[in-house]
């Protein structure tokens, strides 16, 4: 586990120790200030704030410091430099890299001349693995086990990389799946493959109504309209892939609702009040979980 | 005094107080490291180095640490998060938070949805507090008192949110005020009917000259030129509302003068040597005045 | 030594102590946290990433603080301050300021309202100094002594800041130079006259095969298309000044190869793992010979 890349490098096991560390660190009166002396370099090539100010945030709580390349324009990429040659600069500097880039698989290229820790923190169309784990963490958190659960993944499952991301992370537990997209958004078949190695349930269909009261996780996420070639199909299809109050209430009570955030038509602010919505307190989590990657990565 | 929105909200035993702990923090020996363990966010959402960096330093120079937004093109609100949610997620990270948005009014909209304290550090035309803190704390710290003193406010008093809060914050003391800007920029009323209200002389001129023997403090603002339909009009006035050597050298000898920078046609570098000038003395307290500021809104 | 603007300010003595603290500080067990309580400004008007996270990194590993204005956009220049405020605001905050500008002359301009000390980092044709410094640092602890060797400086000797600047900053050793460039780009009258005054060794090229044998360093510069008019001329050019690994293997095995990267155009891929490379090294090498520079300008 020298890099983290992939949403499905982790074992059973290893996910659950994740788990055990950062509801510590959660629950600790005083943070541990194990990471003076260390430095992170946040290396956004593809800006997101969120992502970076909570790797920022679960660094400094530690001890540590940070540097950072907030975005690409300050980069020596934009003068022409490869991702290899940014990796070997940044691993000269940093103990540990979290690095977001605009393409698939550039993660991988950039820690290929790495020495340090790197971190994807979101690739494009490829992965994400911070944010599952963040999201898993939420669920483990408010069940205490996440094996039995039924999982319902919303929205553009054929491009999302955090829909694709939370099937492959979650599944080294016992859940069941239901996949509810747009028929031209369907999941691929790799994951679906996985899935049925791993003996897992799945299903599949466009309406959320027809299966909430099945769901105890709900992860919604947005559809793009750029994956469309017909605007007014496209417009049609993300009002109906929205989650409105009245679904929500149609759910188990014990329903956890997910999403990544920014929110952009998928949870409705008139959900934020119910006890479902666990998509902020997964933000929370989740400099907690950073924290405990971290720790692990250094350790 | 959970937030700090407005220059209104102080009353003139709180600003006496955060001058007195302003003032004792810039005596100091060696810093208190009070904030030790805090985060403070910097949110600009409209880019200023001067303001961005004052807070910054002040944080750092207490012993706390810093994440930051220093623009909003790599925020989420670029991919259309709103400013509550904005505000939500930096509830989490940090325990302080000082903003900067485009329009007035969205730093009280980001501030609603957030239980850690937020500055306002400019909300488009509408306030910016601790600038005005800061240009009061220097007349304040030269002269040792507030009341009694006639200040002459120079430049767009209808937009400048420098000028108006100046007014407002001031107010609470017995000062006098004379309104120098052209006509078409003259004081709306809501200023005129506070100070009336609490028994301050007003006096309103297009001409420095005519009153520049009266002030013991001019703070001058820059003239925005996009403000005038008529653009000779408008280079015009520019020029008449440049501050020169000479005419400062026709005031008072313990003339205090201040401009919140950039100086953008006010006053002219020829000033600078002379006692009078204040505005980079201003920039200096301003570091103290945003630790004292912190300090009471963080115990 | 108060500020460091140009490469030429340095004596033999006093490179010689930056070179054996940079040597101390990098062989030291446990990095001495001397710049506690200290800020670094890092200033970069003009973007660079690797020059300000080797700033950043060496101020945050002894113990420092560090504000940022990364990119021009976000600073007060843009709004129409001019090079000499912006150095009074800074000037406020920080304890030493790193800054980086597009035009020859704008960090001299900058530093001269400026009572802290300024490093420059870069002032577009004009000097780059800690990027010589490390490069000849590099050197120093390959061979243990400057005195004796001969160096290629290939590229645009007419432009190049870093091949100008090495001439000058190692000409106080006893060193020969090889000028290796296009007939266009040939270095100019003032740096010849000044190796010529303290009798340094001199010849001129435009080929390196002709003189590769006779070199114990070669520091590689990139050729700017936009100083061509003839765009045809400028990419056969190009062509001629790219260093292969064939031609490095032609060399004497000492020979240190140096780079101030990104290459563009310059050193192959294919060189990286021979040992002649030394320019990730010299970045590496890089954050201590700051960390002395810091230090000494600082005690």
């Amino acid at each position: 586990m020298k890099h983290i890349l992939t949403s499905d490098q982790f074992s059973r096991e290893e996910l659950l120790e994740i788990f055990e560390e950062a509801r510590k660190l959660q629950e600790a009166a005083e943070l541990p200030q194990i990471m003076k002396g260390k430095i992170l370099a946040t290396v956004f090539l593809e800006p997101s704030t969120r992502t970076r100010l909570s790797f920022e945030t679960a660094m400094l709580r530690l001890g540590g410091q940070v540097i950072s390349i907030p975005n690409a324009e300050n980069s020596s990429l934009n003068k022409g430099e490869t991702v290899e040659d940014t990796g070997r600069m940044i691993d000269i500097f940093a103990d540990i890299i979290a690095i977001r880039v605009p393409k698939r698989g550039q993660v991988e290229e950039f820690s290929r001349q790495v020495t340090k820790p790197v971190v994807n923190a979101g690739d494009g169309t490829g992965d994400h693995p911070t944010q599952i784990l963040l999201d898993l963490y939420t669920i483990w958190k408010n069940r205490g086990t996440l094996d039995g659960l039924t999982m319902g993944l919303m929205g553009d499952c054929a491009h999302s990389r955090v829909l694709r991301g939370m099937a492959r992370m979650s599944s080294v537990f016992e859940m069941n799946y239901v996949f509810i997209s747009p028929v031209e958004l369907r999941m691929e078949e790799d994951v679906k493959r996985l899935l049925a190695e791993r003996g897992r349930g799945v299903r599949e269909t466009i309406s959320l109504a027809e299966v909430i009261g099945e769901l105890d996780v709900l992860d919604v996420n947005r559809i793009r309209h750029e994956y469309f070639e017909d605007q007014e199909r496209a417009q049609e299809i993300g009002k109906q892939f929205i989650l409105t109050k009245e679904m929500v209430l149609k759910g188990r009570q014990q329903l956890i609702v997910l999403d990544p955030l920014p929110r952009i038509n998928t949870v409705l602010p008139e959900i934020d009040e119910l006890p479902q919505a666990k998509y902020f307190e997964a933000v929370e989590n989740g400099v907690f979980v950073r924290m405990a990657l971290m720790k692990r990565m250094l350790d």
